[in-house]
């Protein structure tokens, strides 16, 4: 189960700040890794204000079912995420589990037992052992420290080959506030929900429903445009919190998501998403490249969408490119799977800057060393032009290599 | 480019009789491939009745465009198939190439060019050269045979690695009538048309739209059932062609496809498109393993299709079978991605005989060395009740595995 780091990872990581009101803390529970951390505790000084996405599955996980009951109570006291064993399809037994856990982090930190939001992730269908969570509950309480983030990344890690964490800073009025998140991939990614397990906290002062409001739309153009291999977790969670910290020192109340005061904030909060779900990506299982699949010209944004998740999602275009090769015609097939408006006399593809194909054919001016130049970057932006009208989308997605054949064929053992 | 022989490959092979009333002859045109024939003339003595089946795809190939547009005059003189370049996505160039193919064929035989039939199959995006194919035709005609269809389905591979033929008898009233076809894989199938090539020949009198009606029906379970990739190709054709030659043997006329004399018909029509689409399955690039889904207990037959495409689809699923690891959460993963109407806690999972899930959890019996046991056989039953109706459907795949994604990222080269 051991890889080598993604050559995607990025070159440094975020140096990320403390935020007013949230601390966390680590174990090793030994659930199933050995000597590595697989519990995080996150607590909030105050109860902090929250809002979430999940995974669209019909067969969601015991901690999905759990968080989506106590969320319209909107405040959180404590999120407890484990590595290692999903707690999904467990039955009865997952849901004793996730009420086991909250119980024993409720007494430990003197919360209510819906003020406590819990995540899963590893292999479906293992009983999870929840024991070993409320085991280290009472450690982890005095050890809670803010300085934290990137060991709190760690912890949550499963075929991840790196830790992902992501800051940003916005002004709500003349106040600055932060905001940071951490992510997990790596694999069973896809769209249609947030996507594997994500945690955003910031200290502003926002109430429940504008949080949500913020974030359904932010996870549009970031969670859910990326896609690894097409397959939906039946566990995937994002959350942001806010501590409200931000209040002392004199932010003003909003009330609205659309309120003006919060377009710098709302952008932060976009970008970071987005910068998460694109680390994601990178760290997709075997990935060797990153893919920009952008499609304009479509009929609607919806449809660009499709088309673009067609191509992104086909084994063909991602064969090509984990073996370089600028094989255009496999965007052609992709497009026209897609079922959505195509007409292939008008259908124009790009590999970067290089056109490859116009007017439904090879572009007159082809080269295939410029082509096959674009193929050996790193990242490799295709772009399609419909022509038909003004709709577009940008996806992204990685390379299907013998790496991910090789990770996934022995996931269990 | 020379890959081993599937292991999935048939013990034997078909012996296949000769069919009255059609000849075929093969070249070596040398439009891609060295060495090895690439162009197929299937003639037919006396015209045929013909009917056709094509890929839905929205970029189809010149070659559909050119038989669809023909179809509707019902008669069929001759079938020239060429491997090594799909003449997809080539503009007028492509236009201007079936044109002139049909055309040569047309005077060579003293045929109408409406009475030519065109499949082409290898890379998309390359101009064809056509001249090429109209320079060995005049030769072709000269050496055309009825015991060919070995030779026949040889000639239009490009990454199989076993030729597929497949023969069958019936009566029709007192009259005995025969059935051969021949196909072709083996990247870029998936459901949603005839997916690949193939090609059927009967000496049934029929009129072309019985033939149409008895083709449109079949394809449904057979070829649209098996998934390799779920890659739609641009070139999808399944083709149904009768000569006749029964009605001089006194095959009584038959007017409509529900005509009870026509069932034994029928039947045996299906069970060939079955037993091709399997050979198509088990020749899917890099097969080591042929998985068959079977989906009951759906809201209807077309949900319980959707799902077991959705499993059969499934990226994880097809590398845990590839590492016959028996990842059961994978199938329950794949079951809630689909969409469809399910319920997680009355799902039940088996693999072959051993159930592995029941109502939601992992089945109290399940035995690992049971399991694994049915993940090292060649042939992979995965069965899903659903536990919500009657709907049913079974469908074909092979395992994902790293020569899929050798074959893919070289192709071109």
């Amino acid at each position: 189960m051991s890889h080598a780091v993604s050559p995607l990872a990025p070159k440094s990581y975020a140096d990320m700040p403390v935020i007013e009101g949230v601390r966390m803390a680590t174990a090793e529970a030994g659930i199933k890794y050995k000597n590595r951390t697989d519990v995080l505790l996150m607590a909030f000084d105050e109860p902090a204000t929250v809002a979430g996405v999940f995974t669209r599955s019909k067969c969601p996980s015991a901690p999905v079912d759990f968080c989506r009951a106590n969320l319209p109570h909107g405040k959180a006291k404590a999120l407890i995420v484990n590595s290692g064993n999903a707690n999904a399809f467990t039955g009865k037994k997952g849901k004793a589990a996730t009420a086991l856990t909250a119980q024993s982090a409720a007494s430990t930190l003197g919360a209510a037992d819906n003020e406590i939001y819990l995540a899963s992730t590893g292999v479906i269908g293992e009983p999870l052992n929840a024991d070993k969570i409320a085991a280290v509950l009472p450690d982890l309480a005095t050890r809670l420290t803010g300085d934290f983030w990137f060991e709190a990344a760690k912890a949550i890690m499963t075929t991840d080959t790196y830790p992902k964490v992501a800051t940003r800073s916005a002004n709500i009025g003349d106040v600055t506030v932060t905001i940071n998140g951490i992510a997990k991939g790596a694999g069973m990614i896809a769209p249609d929900m947030a996507t594997m397990l994500s945690f955003v906290v910031t200290d502003a002062a926002l109430p429940a429903d504008v949080l949500q409001a913020l974030l359904s739309k932010g996870v549009g153009p970031s969670f859910n445009s990326v896609t690894v291999d097409s397959d939906t977790s039946t566990s995937d969670t994002l959350m942001l919190f806010a501590t409200g910290a931000a209040g002392k020192r004199g932010q003003s109340a909003v009330a609205e998501a659309g309120d003006p005061a919060l377009a710098d904030f709302a952008s932060a909060l976009d970008n970071l998403l987005l910068d998460l779900a694109h680390q994601v990506v990178c760290d997709g299982e075997g990935a060797r490249k990153m893919v920009e699949v952008e499609v304009s010209g479509a009929v609607s944004d919806e449809s660009a969408k499709r088309v673009a998740l067609s191509i992104a999602n086909s084994p063909l275009v991602k064969t090509a490119v984990a073996g370089e090769d600028a094989n255009w015609g496999r965007v052609v097939m992709a497009v026209g799977k897609s079922g959505e408006p195509a007409d292939r006399d008008l259908l124009e593809i790009s590999f970067g800057d290089v056109r490859v194909a116009v007017e439904g054919e090879r572009d007159p001016a082809y080269s295939e060393d410029a082509a096959s130049a674009v193929m050996k970057k790193d990242k490799i932006p295709v772009r399609v032009k419909l022509g038909l009208g003004a709709g577009k989308a940008t996806v992204w997605t990685c390379d299907l290599t013998k790496e991910y054949v090789e990770i996934n064929g022995d996931y269990r053992s």
